[in-house]
């Protein structure tokens, strides 16, 4: 982005009314926190029912779920995520409330027990390094910065993470061992993978024999839109390519029903559930079944889910569009900020001028809009630009989110002019 | 235990009825179950109400449950389980379904990230041990197997592991990190620790700095008699000898309320919990803290968790004293075995005369009757003398219990004479 030719008198008027509405922002003292993508009470809502559920406790195949066992999770809850996931239900395992906890478990297991095809557990190698997309999710960089593992940023497009340098790397680097991709609405920038990107994701040549895609598929279904996102099967066309054991699928209800108490998913090769499901059944004797159940009364099937995602989709909209409504309004045409309009998903991606976004984000702090921490989007907490910014706009209200952005536009306008001058000057 | 004096004619004439016993039993074609410590389907029972619960969404502190967050777990559970697990609330941690998963996962942080106090993480050491008392838990053996680390089998006495053992073994060998311990009606044989023993465990020096106590108290409410065991406070006394960071303790309502879907804990000294908590936040972002509400609502305070054990009760007990039974009345006096009568937990171990063990599982298995593998007490799934068997009476109704365990004892019966005639001739 470039700013619009101004004279430095009308960058200082421009200034100087920014200062005085950053003045009034203040004193307002607001209490706003636009920091995660959390559902809001009133989507949790739409699942109320969830908790006179189940009505029985007998799986589809006479299993009382209240007892032990059953790793892979009920069979009729894996059939209603199979098509949204794209995994076929066989391959797909259900698990407890975190999705985040499947990517953790599976980076331990592979770290402490090699992956089919490796030639040894990554704690023997000399150094792993994951591909990490940029802007991208702060916990999966957590979870390899917790274990020692490298991040190496690429550039995201329009159509995906840039499948040059990917390529390139993939194939330089037998230590290259994974690569992060939320590959529909992503977050944060709302960007769908196009399918030339999953194709070349699928059959790239690879360096490392235990190379993975953590596929984290969050919001499968999660529309804003008519037109849902479709993003081509990458579990079809890494088995099509050669590479039947490349991708590990994630998902969850996090998202769809209740945040803390939901369903997660695993999805892969046969060979990898055998692998992950072996080193499950160290772990635990198998998942709560009981509120698969739950899940499976409540959704019913894939058109139950579709149904329940268009009520979230009712509450949603309005705030995404509320933000694209005050950034256009106050910062269009500008040629301070740029944004994403995603068409589904729980997040807004506003790049601000180079250099600005902490203390962007400062001062929205000081004025009681709490964002998340600038730099939070890329590795090591570092973003090179220091430009995006991540709007979380789905847990205040409607009117909140609309008084956040406002402020938070007004601290975007003060903090650009005072740097632009400052270069004027 | 010796075989009483008989003539080979009396062995021969025990040997002939047995074995028309077995074939009676064999053409009988049972098909029962005695493997697992499952609670039975009228146990489950009990607990139905949870399918109704909670009535609301909101913890005592306004917390809305259904949303992410509240690494630690619902503090009005923790309260009710403070007591039970002798832990205070405060640095006891709630979690999901399965404490085996927080003994698998507090290894797995040992491995990948230093322990408070220790020189380097468990992958970086030459060598990890733990001491195994013995006969002791398959799922103990088997998470230290996954991950290479050794079991060293100690003798379990009356009043719990031998502790001249233990204590000369932690102190002559800093890569012993750990002991495996079920303090109260141990698994299998139903042996609650003295003081004296849980003193030593606390006092005793160790070479290792990151050694710790991995207490397993999972049936610290599961009695079977009006004189519940109690155990001295390991924690307590840990804290006392000046080894605050010693012991971790771990407790489930698994078999409490319903098997596969109940509440775990993990509790220990304030740097322990702190540490497990800093690992467990890049894994998920919280427990299900609905069903921590619906188990407060369900048990109430530690008077309701008491009420509900003693209908638990009423439920094994005479499971447990059928077992008494039948083997008094079927092997009482014939030096062909002896076995543990506990009064409280989910076992009865059956010691048989040594190298039978293997023969009487397999023997009972081809006349219908599914038994723990012989040798599963045992690390490496291998009993040295082969005389150890787990009898598991909680899953089957009672009178398939009668019908298991008169079975059993025939097996017994005409494997011992088998082997006593073998010996003679």
């Amino acid at each position: 982005m470039t700013s619009p030719a101004l004279t430095i008198d009308e960058l200082t008027a421009q200034r100087d009314a920014a200062r005085r509405d950053y003045d009034a922002l203040v004193r307002r003292g607001l209490s706003l926190d636009l920091t995660r993508g959390k559902p809001s009470a009133r989507q949790l809502d739409l699942s109320e029912a969830l908790l006179d559920l189940p009505g029985g406790h007998s799986a589809a195949d006479g299993t009382d779920c209240r007892n032990y066992g059953g790793l892979q999770g009920l069979a009729e809850l894996r059939e209603i995520f199979s098509g949204p996931l794209q995994v076929p239900a066989a391959q797909l395992v259900a698990a407890d409330n975190s999705s985040l906890s499947l990517m953790h478990d599976s980076i331990v297991h592979a770290l402490l027990g090699a992956l089919p095809g490796a030639e040894r557990r990554w704690a023997d190698e000399p150094r792993v390094a994951f591909l990490c997309p940029v802007p991208g999710y702060d916990r999966h960089f957590a979870l390899c910065e917790r274990f020692g593992i490298e991040l190496i940023p690429v550039p995201m497009n329009a159509e995906g993470p840039d499948m040059d340098v990917v390529e390139r790397l993939v194939l330089d680097d037998p230590q290259v061992k994974g690569i992060w991709c939320v590959p529909k609405y992503s977050n944060p920038s709302g960007v769908s993978y196009g399918d030339e990107t999953v194709r070349r994701l699928a059959a790239m040549p690879v360096a490392a024999p235990d190379f993975r895609i953590f596929w984290d598929n969050a919001y499968a279904v999660h529309h804003l839109t008519d037109t849902p996102a479709e993003i081509a099967d990458i579990l079809a066309l890494c088995a099509e390519n050669g590479n039947p054991d490349r991708v590990f699928v994630f998902g969850s209800t996090s998202k769809i029903t209740f945040a803390g108490s939901g369903v997660s998913f695993f999805g892969s090769s046969p060979t990898n559930v055998a692998w992950l499901l072996g080193h499950t059944a160290k772990r635990t004797i198998g998942p709560d079944k009981i509120n698969h159940l739950r899940h499976v009364e409540f959704l019913r099937d894939e058109n139950g889910l579709a149904e329940h995602m268009r009520r979230h989709r009712e509450l949603l909209r309005p705030k995404f569009d509320a933000v694209e409504t005050i950034l256009t309004k106050e910062l269009g045409g500008t040629g301070l900020a740029t944004w994403s309009s995603p068409s589904g998903g729980y997040f807004i991606s506003l790049d601000v001028l180079e250099g600005c976004a902490r203390e962007v984000v400062r001062r929205a702090g000081e004025a009681g809009i709490a964002l998340t921490p600038a730099g939070a989007t890329h590795p090591y907490a570092t973003d090179p630009r220091d430009s995006t910014i991540r709007i979380a706009p789905t847990y205040p209200e409607l009117d909140e989110v609309e008084l956040a952005i406002s402020g938070l536009a007004t601290c975007v306008r003060l903090v650009a002019t005072e740097k632009l001058l400052g270069r004027a000057g």
